[in-house]
């Protein structure tokens, strides 16, 4: 672990415009989000198209030659993804033409990933707002051809869905696999995070307006993710549920559930304040 | 209701390239999954950097014309954002430059919204699949200007959040909030939706393996959103909860775990298959 916070450059790409006092550049804060993500959103701009290309993805950061490496660490995001044969093809043909000096390998991807917290219902439609935690990333992404990084790519993606998932399964994945699997991996040049945490805050005006306070419920609506109970394949003979998948399944629930919770509580830098509306 | 099922056009930019018998051009799915998700990415090539900007922001479908229109109809995607300025600052100056015959007015712009349904743990890390739901809209984005129009969107956007939360809250908006709150109104040109549905589809070759089928649990553990107990603000005098949000929790919480559960169904069309693996 660095003995100081790293944190990534703020340059006019990633640079939290409003509200920055939710923003954070640091390294550990951001890949964070990005690893606990089911999916993540992969943009990049087509050459022959107005609009940008978004495909959901798998992805988690990783360190190839250090992979002891923390998450606070410089780390490159790993991504496999359901529909990534234009991204994988459009990348190769990128790594392989990109041979200016200035010009960094690669073709040049946003990942995005958002998390919902709460809802924050306020006595105004426009004090409304989420606690939310959303970061994103910037990077130059190209197809990983080795077979060894492809490996441990694939080994941290599938861990990254449910801890010590891959040695729980058939490995490793035999030619036809690894001949059919893709990965790219995306070498980080900027990110950033925002959230929002606290209860209601509400404009003077409507605290002051006793119909209103009277009329209005304000406070916060908990969201987060829960793992219901597995349901088996009809091929499975191993039961009951391995303890390693319940154990997953309550420890993501808890957790899950406490950082919800937790980001409704007002955080004591806002409390000295009177109001702090139009945070929506 | 469309007496035919509309669907957006396939065009390069938004076609399903893999796996297309799970994907959807039918304008009622497209819009359904937009509507509700609690945030939206949207994505839009700044002039300056290499990288698209993507932002988390809230959106929905309507029509302010025909305010009865149904979800399978030719809506407009209305959108209000967290961060939003950049973006209004480009597309109002891009909608006011664009003069030319061929070229709309307004920023191109993609929307992308996830829903991640279940983890599909098969018996070879390369099976592993999510059931997911995925939707993504291409589309012209220009700033609402009309006070009316600007106000229409702002309660289909509360009422996103919670069904019926603008009539409960302290409304009309006051000149000040109509002025510092930004709408964007996205005319759409195409969009898509692909869905994963069913339990594990394993290769032959791991099914006929009785070491495998003895060791690797295989099956799905749902996912789905859960709303908390509301959590009153410090200034909330409305006890108990209202019955309109604790009816929206409830059925919000049975309807998302419902999808999850049934997501992981096995389609009929699918049981007659032996092997479908490599779905992931």
């Amino acid at each position: 672990m660095p003995r100081y916070e790293l944190t990534y450059p703020k340059e006019a790409h990633n640079t939290v415009k409003r509200y920055n006092s939710r923003a954070s550049y640091a390294l550990k804060t951001i890949h964070e989000v990005i690893n606990s993500a089911q999916l993540l959103h992969v943009s990049f701009q087509p050459e022959e198209s107005p609009f940008p290309a978004t495909l959901p993805m798998l992805g988690q950061m990783g360190s190839f030659d250090r992979p002891s490496a923390d998450p606070g660490d410089v780390l490159d995001l790993y991504l496999h993804g359901y529909v990534s044969s234009r991204l994988m093809n459009v990348s190769r043909t990128k790594s392989t033409t990109a041979n200016g000096q200035d010009t960094p390998a690669g073709l040049p991807v946003t990942i995005a990933a958002s998390f919902v917290d709460g809802l924050v219902l306020a006595l105004s439609p426009n004090a409304h707002s989420y606690n939310y935690r959303s970061a994103v990333l910037f990077g130059y992404a190209t197809p990983v051809t080795d077979v060894s990084e492809k490996l441990y790519a694939m080994e941290c993606i599938t861990n990254g869905v449910v801890p010590d998932r891959w040695r729980q399964t058939r490995v490793p994945p035999n030619n036809a696999e690894m001949q059919s699997t893709s990965v790219l991996k995306v070498r980080i040049v900027s990110g950033s995070a925002k959230f929002r945490v606290g209860n209601t805050h509400d404009d003077r005006c409507d605290l002051d307006e006793e119909s209103v306070l009277d009329s209005v419920w304000a406070g916060v609506l908990p969201v987060y993710t829960t793992l219901g109970e597995p349901i088996p394949s009809a091929y499975n003979r191993v039961n009951p549920v391995p303890a390693y998948l319940e154990q997953f399944r309550t420890d993501f629930n808890a957790n899950s559930r406490e950082t919800a919770l937790e980001a409704a509580v007002e955080p004591a830098e806002n409390k000295k304040e009177d109001t702090d509306a139009q945070d929506g």
